[in-house]
């Protein structure tokens, strides 16, 4: 991973073999940046994705195995339990140019990823929904004590 | 829906059973918003998609019921007739991870909708193309007069 | 195509019959944008996508016939061989809401796209990566003298 911080854009890019979100954690942990947008293209496999069944309350998960153009990496940084969250969805597109998607639990780039993020001066803290069994935008507690 | 307006983006958190044109279009007009961006992801469902038919200039629709993943929604805000008008185009994913999209008519959030906007200094109207049959950016009429 | 220098976007029209990679091209040169974001929406055809097979160190293209709603559009502006490069992801979708997508190496727009750059202060160099057959974000090669 190597990191260019230009205005307004941070410019990341992430290399073959490493994983995304566990290079986003890190980039945020080391930056101290507690809220901001995420987004990028590149080649990437194997992936890991999760749809979140609201019956059950839980993540059904997939691994894609293979290589796949990054099509679309949306999402943000936030703070869940004192440590940077990076929440992602992507779109993946296969050599037939067929698409396929969801939330990113584990992405290994393939080629590259062309990240860009722009951190925010503020801390998104993440609160648990209990209805929902999710951890939502909630503001910032520390901010707003 | 709650708005938290941090640097540069402001981050809206639209919530369970809120329409997501309907909240963004109060937004815009509450914040008077002419012109910016906005992405976002999140878990919605049943959503209104629509197919421009350039032949018959007009819109194609269907509802897709149930609820799905928000892997990508991506638009703008404009003025058309001294309103803010919301554009968006969204990709959702299912629970096989199959992906379809469209343009946006109505999205009900199911989970949380995290979107991030950013305003700009400039009010963008939109000016009818009869050839298409579609309002289309036509720059600031108020400023260039 | 008719450009907004708003802030903190810059808001450009591509019109119907116009060619998205050679008009950004042309907006990156003339506008001396040396790195970036891009992303938009609109209605496009036809387009001609890509998909790189690391096997074979090559891109794999398909033309796209027919219209299609622009769902996503996302990627950045570099500099390549002293000139500006335009990398650019998209998904489209049908009439029946089935979506595919790819690396764009062009694509002529049926409606309009409305797209929104953001240029920054910076300039990204690409340099060859001979193990993937790549050009990757390699830094600034004048700024690092």
């Amino acid at each position: 991973m190597k990191i260019w911080k230009t205005e307004p854009h941070w410019l990341i890019r992430i290399d073959k073999g490493e994983e995304i979100i566990t290079s986003l954690e890190k980039f945020a942990k080391d930056e101290s940046i507690k809220a901001g947008s995420i987004r990028g293209i590149g080649g990437v496999g194997p992936v890991t994705l999760a749809f979140y069944d609201i019956k059950k309350m839980d993540y059904k998960t997939k691994i894609f195995k293979g290589e796949y153009e990054l099509l679309s990496l949306s999402g943000n940084v936030s703070i869940l339990n004192q440590k940077p969250h990076i929440h992602l969805h992507a779109i993946l597109g296969d050599e037939k140019f067929q698409t396929f998607g969801g939330h990113v639990v584990k992405m290994t780039v393939a080629l590259t990823a062309e990240i860009i993020a722009i951190p925010d001066t503020y801390q998104m803290d993440r609160i648990i929904n209990k209805e929902l069994g999710l951890n939502l935008w909630g503001g910032c507690k520390i901010c707003e004590v």
